[in-house]
């Protein structure tokens, strides 16, 4: 998991870039906007699969990708081709050096909608430049780790286990899949590279190829069972789960691992209902004095899934889920986007804004922060407020909320404590950050977590989150939105 | 598109496999079987989104796996760090030479449900050990094209565009998912990367950031116009599209592409009332005297939204289809699976099955070929036939179909030809393929598809196409069953 492995993974992605930005960028620099100063912020506008709040994730690898940004000479040759680049432009990205300040919310912050989880500023060139490898990172991973905890939520105190990598998108999903799992909540996985790379614990132990490979079932059972009598999971459903499978792992465990002082792992149903396997299976095995033995479930499942295996009182220690989740099969997009909220001009911030006939998608003009309030009492998170950059939050005073959609909905806040979210990552092109561990993250992801208010938390119609702009912010959009509707 | 540069963007992914790949391929070797030969098919069970077809992708990437493969020092010593694996098991590694034969249907191939898709024989614990990646690489391209092939079924003599890197699931799904969504019939890409790597065209203007960059939307329109007079496709909706969008394109088609003797190329809405702009936008400019400016449209689009609006007489010339495509979100997963179907011993051939209670689970077993009957009259595909592999189809007898579910309904087929679909990739792990361009796997994709029934091309309850069991196969197939039922 050190910086060298992690970096010895990455290829030259700058041509990984959507070729809009390429001809922006080139026509930017025609226009004599080299030296242009530009912000951007990445947010998101619909939590995935209608939840209360979504996971940050995959700040590392974004921050990977721009530490690392410049276009080699094959690359400088790939766009002469194109005979739509100026010679000046081409030598500008030969000559590339990264000159953005960018700052992100840490990875496994519980984020809401339309709030600014990565910002941007700098030479327009570059900021617009790095706007497809920005999305697709964070987009991606925020996905799966937002899906995985919803699953992790459903199993409660029983372990989920990350087993996607075949029906990932790609090899970088499986990957990268099997971080954001962890961050999610997943305490395992079995991508092997995830451990190599990220010190996630890889685990496995059969398929049926290895039951089939045998003569007979209880023949293939021994054999592993001789190879790994510590650490004894057996697949019990190529033939028959309770005719054959169940019995003969029982037979195996009494005569191969007992006898060498071990106790056996587990057993593992990939098929069939998995309820009534799995009591009737627990059933067999506590008959059999193997009370201590788990069983692991792994077909097809999601949270919805687990939650009516768990309803059913089906005992199972630990969920192998796979396509469900490293495709968050049913909602498997992450809408974030990345816009423009304003320009230098001799030194002068001028915000902009995007307009829309949907109010919702209207974007927060400005350079703009973050701050997370939270109660002192129970130290539960209240409410976001989106503000300009140089506006701080007095938190001994009260605090107005009210609601950007309905401004007449107001509130106050007494007696909280103001974050500010928004960490800086690269200072004028230099990293700044020490990206924590995933442990790290995942322990800071959880404590997030557990001081949201439940009603966030729930599945079906989750209470929305509070995040307000403030009065300053709010004031600006107004004026903006009105000088544009009276063109 | 060289090898050269396809090789470059490859990483050494040897542990990109499910760690039970490894604790099984070392039980094989402690248990003696190093030299034990296996035979696996990976076959899918079920077209996404209900369709009649899938479509065979992503097999120059595997063979790109599989050439490469070989675990280094890092690998092995990782490995040894987990204490599971045997030093004889860490030096076979070491010294890892492929060995493996490989057969697979060309990429672009129509394939159906329970077919063999990529045929593998060789000592277990490689064939074993390839799963993970041959699953993902080949799952996750046949996704893409399968579904980019309904989307441009839809857009009819309409072009679409692949515009979903900013939402694919990482860096390989947005490379590797253009390259799909080539095979499925996109014109063209976002993706700059794809066109460097494998020819396909990319494509792109300008984004909403453009517009904001300047103080107004026409100053942007004239310096885009003036950087790109050949090229020059407006973005129109940052504003107003029929208030200010269009009007003011006209404006500048008028002042700065037409003086420099060109014609406009075409205006893009990405966002609204897409039938009702594009049916004003294009009365607007075809007043103006710009028949020919295309119109392109982009705003979450899938097969469903394109049949809606051309229904509606939308005068929209191309489709920018993003984040439904490139995720295939309607239907995320392609579920092909890897399952043992043969072992040798002593040379000779014993075929396994793994059962269920699910009948169209239980798989097919023996090694085995694929042929497809073609029609002589109009050359459409009739049927496919699984047989054993040393059977031939002899077309100049009637040959008997039967359902393998339903055996009892039969036909009989005149007047064919029969043509094997697995082709030898590897011969003892020695590549004896030639992975043919994207262009010319589009070409076969498309001629193969216009040769299969319009009733299998529906998107609604399409007519199942027969893919059928020779009498050997069938025959061999129900011995095992009732071999196993009777245990």
């Amino acid at each position: 998991m050190s910086y060298t492995k992690i970096n010895s993974m990455q290829r030259n992605l700058s041509m990984l870039t959507d070729f809009y930005e390429l001809t922006m960028a080139n026509g930017y620099f025609e226009n004599g906007f080299e030296d242009k100063i530009a912000y951007f912020d990445m947010f998101f506008r619909r939590v995935p699969d209608g939840g209360g709040f979504a996971i940050a994730a995959g700040l590392e690898q974004l921050i990977g990708y721009l530490n690392d940004l410049s276009f080699s000479k094959e690359d400088i040759e790939f766009l002469r081709s194109k005979r739509q680049f100026s010679e000046g432009f081409l030598d500008y990205l030969k000559n590339f050096e990264f000159k953005c300040d960018v700052w992100a919310v840490s990875e496994g912050t519980p984020i809401f909608p339309n709030e600014p989880v990565v910002k941007v500023r700098g030479p327009i060139i570059q900021a617009q430049f790095i706007e497809t490898m920005l999305l697709l990172t964070i987009n991606h991973q925020s996905l799966i780790a937002t899906k995985t905890n919803r699953i992790v939520r459903a199993a409660g105190e029983r372990a989920v286990i990350e087993f996607g990598s075949r029906r990932a998108h790609g090899s970088d999903a499986a990957i990268y899949g099997a971080r954001a799992a962890f961050i999610g909540g997943a305490v395992a996985t079995s991508c092997t590279i995830a451990e190599q790379l990220f010190g996630i614990p890889a685990v496995g132990t059969m398929a049926h190829s290895w039951v089939q490979l045998f003569d007979d079932e209880i023949e293939s059972f021994r054999s592993y069972a001789r190879a790994y009598p510590e650490n004894c999971l057996l697949l019990v459903d190529t033939y028959n789960v309770l005719k054959s499978g169940v019995p003969n792992a029982i037979k195996v465990f009494n005569e191969e691992i007992v006898p060498r002082g071990f106790r056996p792992t587990g057993i593992r149903i990939d098929s069939g209902d998995l309820a009534y396997l799995s009591k009737e299976a627990k059933k067999m095995l506590n008959n059999a004095g193997f009370e201590d033995c788990r069983i692991i479930i792994s077909s097809s499942l999601d949270e919805n899934i687990i939650r009516d295996l768990l309803i059913q009182g089906a005992p199972i220690d630990s969920f192998g889920v796979g396509e469900r989740l490293i495709t968050s099969k049913s909602d498997p997009v992450f809408g974030g986007v990345y816009k423009l909220s304003a320009v230098e001009k001799d030194g002068e911030v001028i915000p902009r804004i995007k307009v829309s006939n949907n109010v919702e998608k209207i974007t927060n003009p400005g350079s703009k922060n973050l701050f997370r309030l939270y109660s002192n009492g129970n130290q539960n998170a209240i409410a976001d407020i989106i503000t300009l950059f140089d506006e701080s939050i007095d938190s001994s005073v009260p605090y107005n909320l009210f609601d950007p959609l309905f401004p007449w909905k107001k509130s106050t806040v007494r007696n909280f404590t103001a974050v500010p979210l928004l960490h800086r990552i690269f200072e004028n092109g230099r990293l700044v950050y020490d990206s924590p561990s995933v442990d790290k993250i995942k322990e800071y992801s959880n404590e997030q977590i557990s001081r949201l208010w439940p009603e966030i938390k729930r599945f079906e119609n989750p209470h929305r989150y509070y995040v307000n702009l403030s009065e300053n912010l709010w004031n600006l959009k107004n004026s903006l939105i009105g000088k544009h509707s009276s063109t």
